[in-house]
């Protein structure tokens, strides 16, 4: 499965912060990066402004960029309760964006998007980071977390994919 | 303040089955049934095509009654770990549907509903129902669950919305 000129969006989903990136595939695993941004809503705003606000953002960027595929940050139940409803509703929305463009939407578990970038799912931060940096050749590493995280998760799918594909066509799927 | 008239939409959010209600303020205490209905969506089908389905079902009947504003429960972490991540991800569909089209959410946890139509926050379904089908006048009892918790939490929001107001002009706000 060639997947040379796929563009991937990684979002690393939040409603105070969510990180954006787009990606494209290149020859065999290199990744070019075309994009990166954080969308922040204000906390203090009520959560019907602060869900547009995410919609309009993440909207524009689809429509700009055309991603082929959304690979997005599969949540878990954990940390601050408010937080993590509040990260939930964000993914619907950010889901249902791409649902609308008929947009194929994958999900990965921080760990597994560890895995694929560091080849360690426990990596720390700094050494995402450092990684992160260096396979898509940046000059600089990408600030805030959110943003490197979303790049990750771009990256993750770019190498997943060509594997998932394998998987659909052995099972029959 | 007076409320004769005011459109409330009842939403009790899920991804499998979501409520829906539509009533409308009459005198005083009188609440005048308008819709109830139970919006599902395949338990096997992608997330994103459960989520836009949802969108479409919930938006058309928005543009169909067009509520004055909606009513929607609350939700806690609790039960299922993918359920709760899955209603959470209904309600940021939900509550997007009513910001474009800049109709307010009011948010009533459950004891909050029970409370208000039955005077007792731990009441069961039985008298929930038994209470919701008089205060209604409807002929025979609301089903699925469902759909008589969207007509309650409808119900809940004309009853509390005068109070709420009230409070808002004593806090100054």
């Amino acid at each position: 499965m060639n997947l040379e000129g796929l563009r991937v969006m990684g979002i690393d989903p939040g409603l105070t912060r969510c990180g954006l990136s787009l990606v494209q595939a290149g020859r065999g695993r290199a990744v070019l990066p075309v994009a990166v941004g954080v969308v922040r809503t204000p906390t203090g705003a009520e959560l019907s402004e602060r869900l547009l606000r995410l919609s309009h953002a993440v909207t524009e960027w689809m429509d700009e960029y055309h991603p082929d595929v959304v690979a997005i940050e599969r949540l878990f139940e954990r940390g601050n309760v408010s937080t993590v409803m509040h990260t939930a509703h964000a993914v619907g929305v950010l889901v249902l964006a791409a649902a609308e463009r008929n947009i194929p939407v994958h999900m990965y578990t921080p760990s597994e998007v560890k895995k694929a970038i560091s080849g360690n799912g426990r990596a720390d931060k700094r050494q995402m980071t450092i990684m992160i940096t260096r396979i898509l050749g940046l000059s600089e590493p990408p600030k805030p977390a959110d943003a490197a995280d979303a790049l990750a998760l771009a990256v993750c799918h770019c190498w997943r994919a060509p594997l998932l594909e394998r998987t659909r066509i052995y099972q029959g799927g």
